[in-house]
């Protein structure tokens, strides 16, 4: 099977888990200029969900164009890979209800987890196109500078995910951090970084 | 017709059911940390339909690669096919809120019955393809073999349907049982299982 | 510019519309097995509204596929028809909920008067592209015949509609029989009735 | 990279952020005849959502017309004016539901400034395409007109939010006067208007 099929489904789900993000923010109450104050947290997960999954979008693409076609295997390890970052707008609207309140740390955590299986279920799909499916004319030194770029997600979000058990709004920067570190590497460092 | 058009827009219902099912998952209340727990029977069934939504989008590419053409009754099944497939998420509300409480019978019973519809379509959009559509090329042996291996499809799902009126549980270990059954057969199989 | 874009775009918004109809049915309380009985018209009316936007997007390519380009105009006539067919969900919603019970009579008009407002759009939609976008090589007498299989549209839905002033539940018949004759002038009649 | 992959994601997200309006009209409560009546503010700020959505859809494909490829910086300025436009669905919902109300500024104001955030989003967007990735067979004259007429649009959202300050309704109508002269330029104009 092409590449292409998958490429376009994978879009439709990163695109449409992006899109969803919005819903859920919750209207605010009758005092309407408070209200939209306070939203802060929502506004804030919003814009760091949207970012992360456009970062997983990004990254999904570099993969797939180093892959000369797709099996069965690649198909169901994108399927759980696609599984896991359509479940984002839940954790996102439980971490933002929660910032700053009671309960925090448990909605840091139920996001950190999501970002951590995301990262696991990505390096599963990065390792076995890499490993077994990588095109011939693929260019070894791009390739293995890519698969170290690679190697620090998973580690992050386990890291992030165990400072929420401390502090959950030290693991909110560093989630925050870590898009930020990826969005920047991508933009000044050469190809390797991302 | 070409049947590119059809794909189009069958992997964005596909894409865009699988990815809605997140929206059905309720905010927990008060207590947030055993709110997230007590969720699980929604996270099981978010994954059971994410799982079973994926098969069908891969089996409906197979279907669509041996079929030369499309014609206005194909163009109508399949049209029937994807409003049984975008009706998911809400049988799997229904599902996960009643798992193990009051009513688990009768939502295994609509999730199991939404299964039957679509497994019957399935059916007739594959028998279809298969008697009149099928492009001249197409090796016989293959086809017959993929013809054999729908052929379980809707009764395993009458039979987990029915289970369910006699123990709801059992009957979401073999809806479970039946999504993995594609899956490792469709991996570890040849062609002819999937 | 080409088709190729608008048709894209348009695919989306079909299919995004057509899978959000299922956000609209709302959760059974506490009897859930009567429950989820008493949501007949609720089940109804997503299967017509899916049906009805099914055969909106035939038809939506069946014009494309005259048209040799698309203008600003044409653009823009394309967007109040996306506009009106993305509004679906909502009258589907109320007309369900009021079904056979107080504000029926409401329920329909809003129904009614949605497609009415989409059967025009459809309608200035062909027109535009009939009189100024044809393609060169578009044989006449389809094209003919494709112009009085569009004509009865508007009429048939302003009937309808104010059938409804009378009685809910004969509208509600004639736009399920509205659905079905296009299906079925779709299925066995000429390329000139659909 | 190619920006037919960008345009994929790009559409995706314009299409779902349209569709996904429609969710935020509250159903009527038990007196349907003027609830519905009652919901006018929501029909409005739907059509102006969604055509100032389909504005910027059609824009965006023309810069994208104009740009040879896209880079890494390019990439995320794209995805952060997708976030700004997937996020329209919030302020839309907050808007229609203060108009002619208590709260109605907020709301305007709400409005208001995601239009300039996407404005300026969008200016960036251009203004990067428009030194860095022009396509060399770009005709000079044509391209500098598009810059002039893309100038505008920060005030003219700014002017339109200000003026929210001072009277919700006049913003009101500043915002549904912005979306025609970009309809009618679009339409009647030549290519250097919109």
């Amino acid at each position: 099977m092409s590449t292409t099929r998958l490429e376009t489904f994978a879009d439709g789900v990163f695109a449409i888990a992006a899109t969803l993000l919005v819903l859920e923010i919750q209207l605010p109450g009758e005092d309407i200029g408070q209200g939209l104050l306070d939203l802060w947290p929502s506004y804030f997960a919003y814009a760091l969900s949207f970012l992360s999954i456009g970062i997983m979008w990004v990254n999904h693409h570099v993969v797939l164009s180093y892959t000369r076609e797709a099996d069965r295997i690649f198909l169901f390890i994108n399927l759980f890979l696609l599984m896991s970052i359509a479940f984002v707008p839940f954790p996102t609207a439980v971490f933002a209800e929660h910032i700053g309140e009671e309960g925090a740390r448990e909605g840091a955590l139920a996001y950190g987890l999501t970002f951590v299986v995301i990262a696991v279920f990505f390096q599963l799909f990065w390792q076995y196109a890499y490993r077994r499916l990588l095109r011939p004319d693929a260019d070894r030194r791009e390739v293995s500078g890519i698969n170290r770029s690679y190697l620090p997600g998973v580690p992050m979000y386990v890291i992030a995910t165990l400072v929420a058990l401390v502090s959950p709004t030290a693991a909110l920067v560093l989630f925050a951090a870590i898009a930020l570190v990826y969005v920047s590497a991508s933009i000044w460092g050469d190809e390797e970084v991302v």
